[in-house]
């Protein structure tokens, strides 16, 4: 019915980092700093990944990662991203028993609570103080239905150890995590059990370390303008060097339609992974495309299913549970 | 023991818009598109006014603002700011009988529900399923105590209709905005009872929209190379034409503390406003100094208060009072 793409897996696993020049994407990483927490980031994954023992585990990137313009950061470029790819598509991972590395933007969306952030409600407005008991805060009784089946969902997360959370905020602190995830996976020898799902927005440019002015710049010298360099193709490198045996599965955001498709196979042409996803702005919510080297497939949402508050990724994360055990097979036998 | 600033407050009514050339500033108002939601948010904010008899009125600005680079917008640049700073003024400036017109990034702090969310915690976090009566979803015991303070002053707020909420995105519906509460205050007669305070970290520079590239920005072309034209000083309008009669406070955040006196002098002088409050990014929440043109007074919080969890605010805001007391006076006399 489909086919995983492209890329032999026995071939994965031969290519080799050695005897090569180090790559423009290594050097990203001698060049700009290393983010401090990264020792205690790879403890928490690893031994996150020893208690998981054989359970399949997704590694879900999402909201927008920022590239500072100043050293003390003031200001900085965004990419646009409240995260709400990432956090829903977790929660139906975590359902269909993986469990779930959530490597996010610091303050956007998380998985299950986020049916309670960013939305026009305030945190205060679920709460009444009791009229059988004053002194004591409880839920308002009009969300109390749908808040016990959020929580009893987060709990049972919690009790399992099945969710890690792992923030991050630049870009430099987003590519460092993502390298360490990947290695510490193949150290571990639980690779092919992983699939990585980069929901996140990543930026395409950045600001060399060597770069940055120390301090806030200054608006009297009139316009400003921003010099960036491309971020490297790290994609490039986690397929071949860093993660042979995950497979990977990338987002390609778009405003224009009539590029989407071409986007997402040039991508696949130059990174040799395993699935595109694409998606517009602007009906991001209600239609994705799969795009392989050898097909594209339609995912959407009926009119229906939108209005009873169906998510789209309730049926974009079986999809690519399917491919992933096809991917698995693969890869071990 | 200190003196409101420079202005003389009879020539600042006598000001006059008329028989002058457009401003640079009023250009940008021609130039870049109001955002959609502007008559709404006028009447709002006229009812909130009406509603609000005689009580002193204080427009607090918080969190900071976007610059789109593209139509259909992924990428913007921002500038860092959680908003506690204009969050936990607010909550002070209502605890001193004030009306708060808290103009505000989306999804930045709001006063009060600020304590539970940016936090580390997540907002299930201080959930539990009764025990007592299992379905039911309550308020974990050991955040009872304090949460029951800060939803009963939220609630009250809410019930004497004394806090508006009203946000933005961009750095140019931010500057619309403001002007519609400047130009609706002294329409409405209430401007002497009104204080600005700018805690908002808007943007220096911004992208003309003539020059925004409808679609995204494609990344295949090498570096990319951001032109942005410097945002015309409205800080001078609003003094000047659109709210002659308001005491304004401005903030001026560096992370050069050799230059921080200097640039709030500056900045009095070029828009003779009342009060610059300055501060540095990394002791922000302890120290901030008031500059006026006579003097610069220090304000700051002892280690001792600091651990027990005072907040800078807390001196600010009844300071800034006492000055809008004075203004008061001077400008209704």
């Amino acid at each position: 019915m489909y086919t995983t793409n492209a890329i032999n897996p026995e071939k994965a696993i031969d290519r080799s980092v050695a005897d090569q020049p180090p790559a423009e994407e290594d050097l990203y990483f001698e060049q700009n700093p290393a983010p401090e927490y990264l020792p205690e980031f790879e403890r928490k994954l690893s031994e996150f990944l020893t208690n998981n023992g054989t359970r399949k585990v997704a590694v879900v990137t999402s909201g927008g990662t920022t590239v500072p313009l100043e050293n003390n950061t003031v200001r900085f470029i965004d990419n646009f991203s409240a995260g709400t790819r990432g956090a829903t598509s977790a929660e139906y991972f975590l359902e269909n028993g993986y469990a779930v590395v959530f490597l996010h933007r610091q303050f956007s969306l998380l998985p299950y609570s986020r049916h309670y952030t960013h939305s026009t409600n305030c945190f205060l407005d679920y709460m009444v103080e009791s009229e059988t008991e004053p002194g004591s805060v409880k839920v308002d009784e009009k969300y109390q239905v749908q808040m016990l089946d959020v929580l009893r969902k987060y709990k049972q997360a919690q009790k399992d150890n099945t969710l890690l959370l792992l923030p991050f905020t630049t870009v430099t602190q987003y590519l460092f995590s993502l390298r360490c995830i990947a290695l510490t996976m193949s150290k571990l020898h639980v690779d092919t059990r992983c699939v990585f799902y980069l929901a996140a927005a990543v930026s395409d440019f950045f600001m060399p370390t060597s770069r940055l002015p120390q301090h806030k710049i200054q608006s009297s010298g009139g316009e400003l303008v921003v010099n960036l360099d491309p971020v490297p193709k790290f994609l490039k490198r986690l397929v071949e060097a860093w993660a042979p045996r995950v497979m990977i599965v990338s987002f390609k955001l778009e405003t224009d339609e009539s590029i989407l498709e071409s986007k997402a196979k040039t991508a696949l042409e130059r990174y040799n992974h395993q699935l595109v996803i694409g998606n517009l702005l602007q009906t991001r919510k209600k239609e994705v495309i799969f795009v392989t080297l050898e097909e594209t497939e339609k995912y959407s949402l009926t009119d229906e299913e939108e209005k009873e508050g169906k998510e789209i990724e309730e049926i974009i994360v079986p999809e690519v549970i399917k491919r992933h055990d096809v991917w698995q097979e693969k890869v071990c036998n």
